[in-house]
């Protein structure tokens, strides 16, 4: 239960991060919640292309297709509100950034994938959506070059996996990988940590 | 037999779209024909991705493939005619939308999609040819920010599962979700329709 | 257990020319690893998600990930001598090229896929690593525009469907449709030859 709601809080905030850039690209009302939607739920619609899940969950359940078109709307009507509330949301994103790659690996495990496939789909389903965001709206994935954001969903898959091969509960392997992987993210975002560029690749 | 004649012309229309901004790009004549095959039968693969059909039809179907090389390769050679049947080929595409959302629809269906599921991927069979060629010459997709497009799609393939649910016939259910979907978007472009852009987003 | 070594050398190839391209964009070192990795499984990922093997392969066999990550790893901290041997990087890109089409056409022909499937299905493997690097990049898929690198791929997984249905040996059919693959792409850039444009498109 606790999952199923801290799952579509992710979702919202995926949505409302997705939405928000539709706005700024002046996108309308449907194209908005085009990007928002295929933000909140992408993630889990490459997990499960990959896991041979077929259709894919989140096409298949109303709630999670609903939260992602709800918030949304939102953004289109509310988004100055919407971004008042930016630390709220980089916030929620971090929270479900973290929920994304811990259940994503769970998920892979469950279905017969090994601990190099669960880390790498885990990370995946955390990560997927942005991505789609941003090359819809024809922009660099910004994970690719800003802010620690893979490394920490990588992190959280991974101690799933660890968690799994040590027979730790599924429950504890989750909570222990979302804070691992969401408190490495706010850690990152406070202090400004970036990876370093490659060394003499110019100005 | 109608509705395999009628689904090649929408692959035609599509692979002419694609192949016209490939011609634009000046790209060479296999880039022209990746786009144009891309653009013509990408929205089948998606479909077909989502619902673990394997391989996907149109990799392993001759007439679908050799419909959209053989317009393709027309583009390539008599580019300045197909420009001047221009609306010829947006009619065609509008009817290649109503066709692929339908019977996008219906296959989802068919291979026990639930009703939120079949509408996506039916709408998602209609748009995914069109993203796919956006996004492979580096454009942000035209859906997302001009005319009405995917809507009617949507529609449409809401008009079979709702059909579906009600008894009528596949038939029935295909021939309006695409009068539906194909006559809306003729309206769309008749009127200049467009969907409102988020209040104060700012010019 | 050659197949096995060049398939990791054409790994490595695809993987380092997608690392080169991160450094060059000025990535940090996780989003360089996280392109040339893609770049270097990413053909084979799209395979098996078009052939229906879950989880893809790549994605749970340790020494393809190994090696793409350490090829990345090497040209974020070594990418001015790599650079020294770019011409060396585009002989083993044309010598992974081969390999992954004839080897994705195979494994489509063992899944069952017909002629025409397998065929396509082969010439994706080859070109899909680049794609993704491309599309990840936001830029133009360079197989689009540039030099004859789609054509040889897709000629030698025709060489080894044509060799399948004429009963040779999946060992010769390798062979033979890389040395053709392979060959041509070398000639193309030896004579610096490249496809046509539509005639009359404009400067």
């Amino acid at each position: 239960m606790l999952l199923t709601i801290l799952d579509l809080v992710g979702i919202a905030a995926f949505a409302a991060s997705g939405a928000m850039i539709g706005v700024q690209r002046r996108l309308d009302i449907f194209g908005i919640c085009v990007v928002g939607v295929m933000t909140g739920i992408g993630g889990g619609i490459i997990r499960d292309l990959l896991l041979g899940i077929h259709p894919p969950t989140s096409l298949d359940t109303w709630p999670n297709f609903v939260t992602a078109l709800l918030t949304s709307l939102v953004v289109f009507f509310a988004h100055p509100a919407v971004k008042r509330l930016a630390i709220g949301v980089v916030g929620l994103d971090a929270l479900g950034m973290g929920l994304f790659a811990t259940a994503g690996a769970q998920t892979a495990l469950d279905h017969g994938a090994g601990p190099l496939a669960a880390s790498l789909i885990g990370a995946t389903t955390a990560i997927g959506g942005g991505v789609l965001r941003d090359v819809l709206v024809n922009e660099m994935p910004l994970l690719l070059h800003r802010d620690l954001y893979a490394l920490p969903a990588l992190l959280g898959a991974i101690t799933v996996v660890v968690g799994s091969e040590l027979g730790f509960t599924a429950n504890t392997a989750l909570v222990v990988g979302t804070v691992i992987a969401t408190g490495l993210r706010y850690l990152a975002l406070l202090l400004h940590w970036n990876l370093p560029t490659a060394p003499g690749a110019g100005p």
